[in-house]
């Protein structure tokens, strides 16, 4: 059972549900990996060890148990697979822009084949994601992941141009998280619902549940970044403050501050400013009030589920809401 | 009329009718990319530039009037708007593999906008070509276009993976160069055959054709990187020889000389054994023995489509293959 899932999996009779469909999921993703090329093969290999947490496929089987007949179906399988490798190639792209070393305590690819490598890995999984969900029967599962993957493009682009912007104002920051990071959850948790025959109520409501927790997530990772420990959190940290991402925390600390020194010293890459950032965030509050933001995207994801039916699926969803801004990895 | 197309066209009642139906696959391609984002709108506008030979949607369509009922259906536009897309994307990635500055007499993305803009741009287009095939009513575009694209990614990681090596064996030249060129212009040219309902072994000769042409279409670039002047080949040259890729008439080189020398001094990245090695190609016949394995393929390619039924469609066909390796761009 996944980290993530086994933090929230006691006395839940869904948790070995979910732990079942997740095993099928990680078949699926293995089986549309692979190659007539070994090296392929080992690549890919690589990259299966990147899956952590599946967050992503277990908030796609919760949503489906939460609003369904109480089955996991084979689509919902296969579209939780799809939705991991999409994630996987993000990741993969993702260590290029940022020069990441370390993920999930071990190499990243362009750290062990270069960059060149990655960024063609990182084609394979989009396209075997694609690949895979064009052979569900209904389509609409292709068209929304075609859709989504654009959208988390954009995000990361409008993220590239504001790099070294930090009088980016929270609007803006808002705009490329959702689309970057929040969407990817936001079309698991609705395609979970759908695929399970949920209402267009409902389906939407799963839709709002999964974009706000995972602004709540990207938040966390965000300070996770700024504060956490790479032993503990499992990959690069400081990248943020390296590659120029303003961050929730970090627009806090600059706007608490109003300290244009510091901005200008961060934004000139003064590796004594990092550390400042990095003490101030705790000191000035900043950081506090970046998780507490977290929290009430937590506390809104839970309201948009007001309606569902209790069950256990619903209840881990809830708690998954919860963990996914305390968790220290 | 795009150049290569108007280069073949004289006299041909079908030039006029594929010059239609690519104005139709540039406004649904133009169409798809479009963002609410002005930026992502720029960087498209400038990814279009690269639009030169539409050769891809070219083929699809010949291939649909050659085998069905004359008439271009929108989802035989659709679907080579989507496999132009898909090659621009390999096309905005490869220029940062190669490190390529010129792409069309034009900057390259990398090159105005940075690496990282140049990944998530690629990515971009693969998510939107994937997108819009998609929206087709037949789902076997869709999953052909996920499998070649596999396919393509396969090829690139295999050309990584032996770059720098020079005692490639001309098997594993081939059997990149048909994964990463010669699949995409296999698929385009057997979707035109069967969107136009044709039957399989029609279809399966449009596909020889097009594997054949891509082949012979790769070797005739190989020739042109190593003798073309950039300002008629249009792009950056001399990259091959530069990033280590053992290209045909370089591998007859090595052949014909023998000499352990040259491939040791061309492997250390010696330019002025890059020097020799183009004066040697002409020299030695290795340039003309590369240029007549393409002729052979194109003639195989023509010999595949000996059944079908004479149309000016397939004259272009014909014109095409022959066009593929006599051209100077």
């Amino acid at each position: 059972m996944p980290a993530l899932l086994e933090s929230v999996a006691e006395g839940s009779p869904a948790a070995a549900l979910v732990a079942g469909g997740l095993a099928r999921v990680e078949r699926v993703f293995d089986r549309q990996l692979s190659s007539d090329l070994a090296f392929v093969n080992d690549l890919c290999g690589h990259v299966e060890r990147y899956r952590g947490k599946m967050l992503r496929p277990t908030l796609l089987l919760l949503s489906g148990l939460a609003t369904g007949d109480g089955e996991i179906s084979d689509a919902q399988v296969t579209a939780a697979a799809v939705i991991e490798m999409v994630h996987m190639a993000t990741l993969v792209h993702d260590d290029v822009l940022d020069e990441a070393e370390v993920r999930r305590r071990g190499e990243t690819v362009n750290r062990l084949h270069g960059n060149e490598t990655a960024i063609i890995l990182g084609d394979y999984l989009i396209s075997s994601a694609f690949h895979l969900c064009s052979g569900l029967d209904d389509q609409r599962v292709a068209l929304r992941i075609g859709a989504v993957t654009r959208e988390v493009c954009e995000g990361e682009l409008l993220q590239l141009r504001n790099r070294g912007n930090l009088e980016l104002s929270e609007g803006a920051y808002f705009a490329i998280i959702e689309r970057k990071t929040a969407s990817l959850i936001g079309a698991a948790c609705e395609l979970g619902a759908a695929l399970a025959g949920a209402g267009d109520d409902i389906v939407r409501r799963l839709h709002t549940y999964g974009l706000k927790i995972g602004c709540a997530y990207q938040i966390q990772d965000d300070l996770l970044d700024l504060l956490g420990d790479e032993g503990v959190v499992g990959k690069s940290v400081g990248r943020d403050l390296d590659k120029g991402k303003a961050t929730l925390p970090l627009l806090r600390l600059l706007a608490a501050t109003g300290d244009d020194g510091l901005r200008e010293r961060l934004a000139s890459g003064d590796r004594a400013a990092f550390a400042d950032a990095r003490r101030l965030a705790v000191e000035t509050g900043a950081a506090d009030e970046a998780a507490g933001v977290a929290v009430r995207l937590v506390e809104e994801a839970k309201a948009a589920l007001a309606p569902l039916t209790a069950s256990p699926a619903l209840e881990l969803l809830v708690r998954l809401a919860d963990a996914s801004v305390t968790r220290r990895f």
